[in-house]
C-alpha cells in the first residue's frame, strides 16, 4: 500500500510539482535574480520554498531511484540556478532580492526569509543523505553560515518556524556545532514578543509565551508544529529535559483535545489555526495537508526521543487518513484543507473550501510537501538501536540495515491496511530483539497464532534469526465504532466507523437518489459487514435510517422526524471525492428511534 | 424595557461614540482634508462611515430630545466640517482625498467610497426627518448628485452595499427621482462580475449572480443584508414583483437555514460570512452586531412591503437577543461578534473572539450602528395604514399619530418582555382596527381574558375608541424548550431554554465551583422554574446533571460518563458577560442517563 502510494507520488505527483514550479513562476523568479528573465516577481512572496520542497522530494527520490534522468536534470539545473542567484555573502531570497533588496531580514513576522532558508537547508540535508546534488549543499551552507553570522548576535525569530529543525538537521549532517547553537537560540528567543503580532496576534505566531512555559498549542498549526519539530530536535541534541517536557505537554494538549479523528489539525479557516480545547467542527475542519505532514514529522521526533508507541500511532492515523486523502487517485489533484464533512448545498466556489480536490492552489505549499514526505517515507517505517529493530509502520518491502554492527535483513509481506496479517522474515547473526508496534486500536493481537499481551504496546520477539526466522503478526481488522469525547460538541450524538487504521466516511455517491446526507443515521449497535467496490478494496455496510424533519421550522418546540430504514455503505475516508463529486461525512448521527 | 435601553444608549453609548470619534482620529481625518490638522490619515479607510452613523444617531436623538445641547453642537460642528471638507464638485471621502486623490471611484471592490456616501445620506435622511442639521442634507445631496452624475452612465457597483437603500431613502425624503433610478441601477448591475472578487471571491461581494436569479444568501453578511434592504426599497418604489420575490427567496434561505436562535447571522469568522445551509456552529458563531442590525432593517422593509408577521418576529428575535446582548449594561462595552458558546479554556486574546465585551474595536462599525438603531427605535414599534394601526413590538409609551386623517392616541403599558401583559388604551374618533402581533412563540394568547385564535398572527380589535378604550393582551410567558432542526449538526442532542422573546443561556457564574460548562446537561422534560438574581429580573432553573467523561481518550470505542445531578440556572442570553467573566452556552446537551 505505502509502496504503491510512494510509486504513484514519484510517477505522477512529483513530476507534476516540478512542472508546476515553472508554470507558477517560482523558478522564473530566480532567473529574474540572475538576469536570465524579465518581468516582475510572481506568485507568493515565499514561493522559493516550493522550489526547495520539490528539490528535497527529488533528492530523496533520487536516493531511492538514482537513474531517474529527468529528476537528476531538475536537481542539477535548479542547484546551478540557485548558486548563480545567491548573493556574494550567501543571501538568497528571490522576493527580497527582486522587490526590496534593502529590506533583508526586516519584518520577519511575515517575510518568511528564514522559513525559506530552512526549506533550502532541508533540501540540502536530503541531498547530502541521498548523495546527490552536492551543489545544493554548498548553497545551503553558505546561506546557513550567513544566518548564523547575523542571528547569533541579533535577537530575532522568524514568523514562520522551519529554520530551527532545518539547522539541527544540517548540524547532524555536517557536525558543525554553530548550526545547533543557532537553532537553540531561535527556540529560546521565541515567545518573547520579538515579532509584530499584526493581524492575528502573537499567539498566532507562537510568540506570546516562551516554549518552556506554555501548556497549549495555539495559532497557525503549521507554524506551531514546525516549531515543535525544532523544539524536539534541539531538546534531543542538547539533552534539554525541560524543553522535551514542554513538547510533551503541548502534545497532550494537541492530541488530547485538538485533533480530528482523521489526524487532521486546525479547527479554524480564519487563521489556519488550532481552536479552543474540543473545538473540532467537522464541516469547518481546516486540517491543512501541510499541518498533517508537520504532525507526522513532529510525532516521528517524539517517537525517536521517547520510544513511546503513542507517537507512532498518531503518525499512522495522519498518514492513512488525512495525508492519504489529500491527494486524488490520479496523483494530480490535491486538498489543501481537509474537511470531515462536506455539507449538502456546500458553496465550493472558493479554493479555501472547495467541493473537491483542485489541480493547484494560489498558495501551493501542500503538493510539494506531500511529494517530499512520500519520497522519504521509507525512512519512517522502522528504527534500530544497539539491541534491536523496531517496526513502526507496516508496509511490504525489504530492508537491509545494521544492528550493533551486524547486518540485518528484514522482509515484510503484508497487504496492510486492507489485511491485518504482517509476515516478517528476519535474517541476521545478531541477537536482535524485534519490536512490533501494536496500534492502540488493536484489541486482540496474535503472534504466530497465539494471542499476545503487548508490553508497552510493542510486542517484543526474540528468535534465533541466523538462518532467517519468520514471524506472523495478526492485527484485528474487524470493523469498529468510534465515539467522540463528550466535550466535542460538534459531533455529539454521532459515531464514526473504522477498520484498522482507516477511518471511514459516507459519501453521497453511495446513497439512494433523493436522500440528503444530513438526514442519514447509523445504528451503532448493528453488525458491520465488509464488501468492495471498484477501486475501493474494503467497503463497510451497516444498518441505518433516513430521518427527515417533519417541519421546515429551524427552531421548533421539538424536532419530529419521519424515519425510513437505510442500508448504509461507508468507504475509507482517504478515498472520498474520487467518484461523482458530492457531500461526504465521517461522523454519522446515530438513530434516535 | 425598550425605553430604558434607548435612554441608556442616549445617555451613555451615544456620547461615548461621539467621544471615540475624536479619539480614533476619524474627525481629525476630515480636519486634515480642510487643512486644520496635520499628520497622516488614521484608522480604517472607511472611518468616515463611523462619523456618519454617529451623526445619524445624533439626528434621530435630537428628534426625540431636541434640547440636548451637546448633541446639537456635535451635529452643527460636524456638518460644518463636512461642508468645508467637501470638494467643489461634491466629492467627499477623507481617505481618498488625503491618500490617493487621483484614484476617486477606483477599486470599488474595497474602497467603500459609495458605502461611506450611503451612510452620509442616511445621516441626512435622519436629519431631514428630525428637522435638524439642514447643512448635513445639503452636503449629502451634493455628494448624491455627484454619484448620480457619474454612475448613471458608468456600469459600476460598490463592494459594500449601502448606497442603494440610502438613495431610495433620500428619494423618499426629497422626491427627486434620479436617486431612485440610480439605486435601481446599482441593484440591477449587481451580480454581473463588475467587482474584483480578490481574496474571498465574488460571492463574498454578492457579485456572482444577479439578485433576481439567486436563491441563496452568500458571503459577507452585512454586505448581503444591506444590499437586500436596498433591494426591497427599490422593489417597493418601482413596484417590481420579481425583485420582491427574490428578496422572499433569500429570506427563506437566510431564516430557514442560516440564522442562529438568537437572531444572529454569520457562521464564519474567516470572511464574516454566511455558511452553508444548517452550518450554525454556536462556538464559532460570528453573528456580527452590524449584521443583526442589518437583519432588523431588512425585516422591517419586508414587513412594510408585505404585512406578514414573520418579519416582525425576526425583528423581535434579533432585537431582544443578539442586538441587546451586544452592549454591556454599562453602555460602554460592546461585542462585535456574538458567540452562542464561549468554551472553557477559550483563548480570548484577540478582538476577533474576545472573552467579553471590549471598550472599542479597531474596526469600529458596530457601536455607532447600535447608537443609530437605538435612537430611531421608536419608529419601528407600530405602523398605520388607511384603516388602522398595527403594533409590532411591545414597549411602554405613548404614541400620537393619525389614521386616515384622524388623530389617534395610543398609550401602551407593559413590563414586556419580563411580563406578558400588554395594556393598550386607544383614543380616537375614527373606526380604527387595532392589530396586535402574536409572536410565533406564543401558543396561547388572551385578549381581555379570553383565549383568541389569532388571524394571520395579528389579533385584530375593533372597538368604539371615541372615549378611549382599553385592550389587554396576555402573551404566554411560561418557560419553554427549543429544539434545533435535525440538520443543524453543531447542536445535535441539545436544547435551548426560552421565555417569551428571550433566549436563555447558562453561564459559568451560576455553576458550582469545579464544574466545567461543557460537562453540564439538561433534562428537557423537567419543569422549569422562574427566579431572579441581582440585575436579572427573571432567571430560569431546571434539573440537569454533570456528566464527566471517565476517560481522557479523545476517540474511545464508547464514551462512558460519570453522572451527578445538578440544578441548572439560566439567565437571559443578552445579559451574559455582565458578571464574573467566564464560559457561557445557549444550547445545552440533554441528559443521556
Amino acid at each position: 500500500f505505502l509502496g504503491d502510494w510512494q510509486r504513484r507520488s514519484a510517477a505522477r505527483s512529483l513530476p507534476y510539482c516540478v512542472g508546476r514550479l515553472d508554470g507558477a513562476g517560482a523558478l522564473t523568479n530566480l532567473r529574474r535574480v540572475t538576469g536570465e528573465a524579465d518581468g516582475d516577481f510572481e506568485n507568493m512572496w515565499f514561493a522559493d520554498s516550493d522550489i526547495y520542497k520539490t528539490l528535497e522530494a527529488a533528492a530523496w527520490q533520487l536516493g531511492a531511484t538514482p537513474d531517474n534522468a529527468e529528476l537528476r536534470t531538475f536537481v542539477d539545473t535548479t542547484a546551478a540556478l540557485l548558486a548563480k542567484a545567491q548573493a556574494e555573502d550567501g543571501y538568497l531570497n528571490s522576493y527580497r532580492m527582486l522587490k526590496e533588496p534593502d529590506r533583508r531580514w526586516e519584518a520577519l513576522h511575515w517575510s518568511h526569509e528564514l522559513y525559506c532558508a530552512g526549506h533550502l537547508i532541508q533540501a540540502a540535508v536530503a541531498a547530502a543523505r541521498s548523495g546527490v546534488g552536492a551543489e545544493v549543499v554548498t548553497v545551503a551552507r553558505r546561506l546557513a553560515d550567513l544566518v548564523v553570522e547575523r542571528f547569533s548576535t541579533v535577537d530575532a525569530v522568524d514568523g514562520h518556524p522551519e529554520i530551527e529543525t532545518a539547522l539541527v538537521e544540517l548540524y547532524r549532517v555536517t557536525g558543525h556545532r554553530p548550526y545547533l547553537d543557532q537553532a537553540k537560540r531561535f527556540v529560546d528567543l521565541r515567545g518573547r514578543g520579538l515579532l509584530d503580532g499584526e493581524r492575528f496576534g502573537s499567539a498566532y505566531l507562537q510568540d506570546h509565551e516562551p516554549v518552556r512555559d506554555t501548556d497549549s498549542v495555539t495559532g497557525h498549526v503549521v507554524r506551531q508544529l514546525y516549531l515543535l519539530a525544532g523544539v524536539v530536535d534541539v531538546a534531543v541534541e542538547t539533552h534539554d529535559e525541560t524543553l522535551l517536557a514542554a513538547a510533551r505537554r503541548l502534545w497532550d494538549d494537541a492530541f488530547g483535545a485538538k485533533t480530528y479523528v482523521t489526524g487532521a489539525q486546525g479547527s479554524r479557516h480564519r487563521d489556519e489555526a488550532f481552536g479552543d480545547p474540543y473545538e473540532l467542527p467537522p464541516d469547518r475542519a481546516y486540517g491543512e495537508t501541510c499541518a498533517a505532514i508537520a504532525s507526522f514529522h513532529w510525532n516521528w521526533r517524539m517517537l525517536l526521543a521517547t520510544g513511546e508507541v503513542r507517537y507512532a500511532d498518531e503518525m499512522e492515523r495522519a498518514l492513512y487518513n488525512v495525508i492519504a486523502g489529500s491527494t486524488a487517485l490520479d496523483g494530480e489533484h490535491f486538498f489543501y484543507s481537509n474537511t470531515l464533512h462536506l455539507r449538502s448545498g456546500h458553496d465550493g466556489s472558493h479554493e479555501d473550501a472547495p467541493s473537491g480536490r483542485l489541480p493547484w492552489y494560489s498558495c501551493a505549499c501542500c503538493p510539494p510537501n506531500l511529494a517530499r514526505l512520500l519520497a522519504s517515507l521509507s525512512g519512517y517505517l522502522l528504527t534500530t538501536d544497539h539491541s534491536g529493530l523496531q517496526v513502526h509502520l507496516y508496509a511490504a518491502g525489504d530492508v537491509r540495515t545494521t544492528v550493533d554492527g551486524h547486518d540485518v535483513h528484514v522482509a515484510v509481506r503484508t497487504d496492510y491496511p486492507w489485511d491485518g496479517r504482517v509476515v516478517l522474515t528476519v535474517t541476521t547473526d545478531a541477537a536482535v530483539t524485534l519490536s512490533l508496534r501494536v496500534p492502540r486500536w488493536a484489541t486482540e493481537v496474535r503472534l504466530d497464532g497465539d494471542v499476545v499481551e503487548a508490553r508497552d504496546w510493542y510486542v517484543q520477539v526474540q528468535r534465533d534469526w541466523s538462518c532467517g526466522a519468520t514471524v506472523t503478526l495478526d492485527l484485528p481488522m474487524a470493523p469498529r465504532i468510534i465515539a467522540p469525547h463528550p466535550r466535542i460538541d460538534a459531533v455529539r450524538g454521532c459515531v464514526a466507523v473504522a477498520r484498522g487504521p482507516l477511518v471511514y466516511a459516507v459519501e453521497q455517491a453511495d446513497l439512494p437518489a433523493g436522500v440528503t446526507l444530513e438526514d442519514v443515521r447509523i445504528d451503532p449497535g448493528a453488525p458491520i459487514a465488509a464488501g468492495r467496490l471498484p477501486d475501493i478494496p474494503v467497503t463497510l455496510t451497516v444498518a441505518g435510517a433516513v430521518e427527515t424533519a417533519e417541519s421546515d421550522e429551524l427552531y421548533p418546540a421539538a424536532a419530529r422526524t419521519h424515519t425510513e430504514p437505510l442500508e448504509l455503505t461507508a468507504i475509507p475516508y482517504f478515498l472520498w471525492g474520487n467518484r461523482t463529486p458530492g457531500p461526504m461525512r465521517v461522523w454519522i448521527p446515530v438513530t434516535t428511534g
